[in-house]
């Protein structure tokens, strides 16, 4: 019943489609701008940054992952980094989610990954204690830190010579 | 006095000297296993993942930074991820970190990520106070979930099959 495919070009309706229930999931709904035409540049076109893998139930859409490298220093090699997994709701309880993740982390495994890396807020019970029965670490020492915006823009123009560093 | 230029091949050996700097002041030394022909490899070689600035001081190596291309699904475009900044103590107080992050927001602005991002030990409170005064925002709300070694391997293997998801 169950397939995990890496994602094609003619998936980028759907992929775009999951993106936005699962930021509704997270209450970041307001936060998506994104749209197809970008999923095409960024997965499949001259800009390749991530790539994605969807989940098929019964020929159905049932959810994604989306990933791509990053790199630790202190291991010497890539890793690799889930920014999205998703299950839409009516194919909960079905084993989809660990589906997933067994794929992304074969693929870790198999091209030489150091790692595998994603973020969870803090909030969301159910699936921390998933990532705790995966054998999953939270590392709650570092906490990321985001500059986006007008302030990106100011501190790429020399804007904030009073900040001390 | 300070340079901020692109890393060459020819830097490697200084980038991993510093790493190693940079995990002794993070209490993390024993975790470092990266080597010189590692980060040839993911920097310049048939496997590049990441990049990296060098900070010079009157010639002199006084820091670096690395880092990598992530991607926002949100906002559908890349963003720039600083994995490492780090200055040699006797280099500090001389605005080179400053001149590492400008030039690391000036790429971000130029290649059209939507976002900077890096992450920080939660007891380094002269850098939290640094980010603060760059606009960066922590978002404390989020933690990462590191899988890695045997945990990793078994769930690759299909060895985790007790979880529920």
């Amino acid at each position: 019943m169950l397939t995990i495919r890496p994602a094609t070009e003619s998936d980028c309706g759907h992929i775009l489609a999951l993106i936005r229930e699962l930021a509704e999931y997270e209450q970041l709904a307001h936060t998506v701008v994104a749209t197809e035409d970008q999923l095409r540049e960024h997965l499949f076109g001259t800009r390749r940054t991530a790539e994605a893998l969807i989940a098929e139930w019964a020929g159905e859409v049932a959810g994604f992952a989306l990933f791509f490298h990053n790199f630790s220093t202190f291991i010497g090699k890539p890793g690799l980094y889930v920014e999205d997994v998703y299950v839409r709701p009516e194919y909960r309880r079905k084993g989809i989610g660990l589906s997933l993740f067994k794929q992304l982390a074969a693929t870790a495994v198999g091209r030489d990954c150091g790692r595998m890396e994603w973020s969870v807020l803090d909030w969301n019970t159910p699936a921390i204690e998933f990532y705790q029965s995966l054998g999953a670490v939270p590392m709650s020492e570092w906490t990321v830190q985001r500059l986006t915006g007008e302030a990106l823009r100011q501190l790429a123009e020399g804007k904030r010579d009073n900040s001390v560093g």
